[in-house]
């Protein structure tokens, strides 16, 4: 798994797919750590959930999206994030809420090993849309290589 | 303190400051609460921002803005949040990752309870800017009496 504990923004080893560490601020009164649209979020915010209370055992995402933009923090406890382009695989663990892995369209994307207190926050460039999604591997690979994610 | 528990979407005695019980999703691989930009948050989202690790007996926010709308959910933990529009107080319970509270601009907001495992979650409707803030009460009443927040 990828040492991500240097990072400030960072290509990794899957197409598109970028680790940023966001700006924070500490004082005596706690932590906070924040993004604007456009800058340290890479896309218009349109839409945000959060993922929480996920069994240990249990894989989410399985998915990509045609168009979809997102970027994924894990603001407490933590998760593991696998992103495949197709031609490689790489695995993230997010674990502070600092660190935002940024997902673009035709990338494959699971999580899993969610920690019993983890919580996802998902910021997404666009609202929910069923036909975005490819929810099937071997369609995902056959939609890379007719080009037509986007 | 007001009761949320049976909360959709509902005004509070605070002028423009209303409680919003997010849309979720719930099944074995945990749950899912979700907001779309000028639908669940009712601005378009330009900046987020995460409070993290306050000690419990820390105060945070103590100011207005005069033009930033904002939506307060808390991800994780829970913390309460009094809201003030120069003519009535209210203080909220944030402790479920469905519950939100929008803040209108021109409303006096004080965060504090925090548990230590609280994650202050803040959709934000503009970039940072510091001469958007009042931090002091009696410029905040002198602000309203004028009529110049906006």
């Amino acid at each position: 798994m990828s040492d991500t504990s240097e990072i400030r923004r960072a290509a990794t080893q899957v197409g598109g797919v970028t680790l940023h560490r966001l700006p924070s601020a500490a004082d005596a009164r706690g932590l906070l750590v924040y993004g604007e649209a456009l800058k340290e979020v890479p896309f218009a915010v349109e839409r945000f959930f959060v993922v929480y209370r996920v069994p240990g055992t249990e894989v989410r995402g399985e998915h990509a999206h045609r168009k979809l933009h997102q970027l994924l923090v894990c603001v407490h406890g933590h998760c593991n994030v696998i992103v495949d382009d197709g031609l490689v695989r790489e695995e993230f663990r997010l674990d502070d809420p600092t660190l935002a892995l940024y997902v673009p369209p035709m990338v494959w994307c699971v999580q899993h090993q969610y920690t019993s207190d983890a919580v996802l926050l998902v910021l997404a460039s666009a609202a929910y849309d069923a036909d975005d999604y490819i929810r099937n591997y071997p369609e995902f690979l056959q939609a890379l290589a007719e080009g037509n994610g986007a």
